[in-house]
């Protein structure tokens, strides 16, 4: 689709507005019921690093900061400064633990994929799809949807501690 | 929290697996009522770009792709090439139009913060937190959370069209 036809569609802004440059979409935040298990999930499984933590004991929650940065990237340890750098990078994904959810029995959060609907799915690109599906038969991974079933044969969906759907695509 | 402490916490693995070496967190998919509604917010409000529409007349729905890409940036023409420099890149909006929603009374979806909770918001950070506010005052947005109101002061959360919670923060 040419730039021309995206921006005559209704109710796109033709350019993004002067006051809106240097915005960020910074994150998106997840309750999760056990903390220990999100953690594991997005760190071991799908290679995020937990880049800061804030708990809130009076409140009784603690949240967890996560992204794909790259052993390379200096990650501040002065707090001041290192909150500064996280919301200003995109693709951060913040775990929010309600302190007790893990001793309850069965699941505590709504994927958002049955009714009353709304999120969908947070979405994971690989360099390579096929290894990166098999890594995740071989660590024990639920798929929602494995690479080849269905229509769509370059997507898979898994399934994170909570149920919900990361989709993995390729950008290669 | 110094590196040591943070991969000390159950669960975190010590380094991302060289598996996940290039995994990129994309996008987040939320599914809006009235397209036309969500692209002016988003775009027009948010400074976000349309990158990529694509329609799946026969299942009835149609997705939105969304990102803070600068004037600067040569967005790719060729679909393929496109589509391959998308799933690359982080900080994605990806919205789910299903047909004939926005012709539905009131709310369609769940923003994830009444019961059943999971989902929380995104969050869009920006270089001056002040000056956004007042200019969302302006625009007519609803507020969630005022900058000055409540116990944190240096942070908003604003609705979009379906309700969903968006955090603004500063990266300044």
């Amino acid at each position: 689709m040419p730039p021309d036809s995206r921006t005559r569609l209704p109710g796109v802004a033709a350019q993004p507005p002067a006051e809106t440059t240097g915005f960020v979409f910074n994150h998106t935040m997840l309750r999760v019921k056990d903390i220990a298990a999100s953690l594991d999930f997005y760190t071991r499984v799908l290679g995020f690093r937990l880049v800061e933590t804030r708990d809130f004991p009076d409140a009784a929650f603690s949240l967890y900061f996560l992204a794909h940065v790259s052993a390379a990237t200096q990650i501040p340890e002065d707090p001041a400064e290192r909150q500064r750098w996280l919301a200003g990078i995109p693709g951060v994904l913040e775990l929010t633990h309600n302190h007790g959810t893990e001793r309850q029995q069965g699941p505590v959060y709504h994927d958002g994929n049955s009714e009353p609907r709304g999120f969908g799915h947070i979405c994971v690109s690989v360099p390579d799809l096929e290894a990166a599906c098999a890594r995740f038969e071989e660590l024990g991974v639920t798929f929602q949807k494995r690479l080849h079933d269905g229509r769509m044969k370059n997507l898979a969906f898994i399934k994170d501690p909570d149920g919900y759907w990361v989709e993995i695509i390729s950008h290669r």
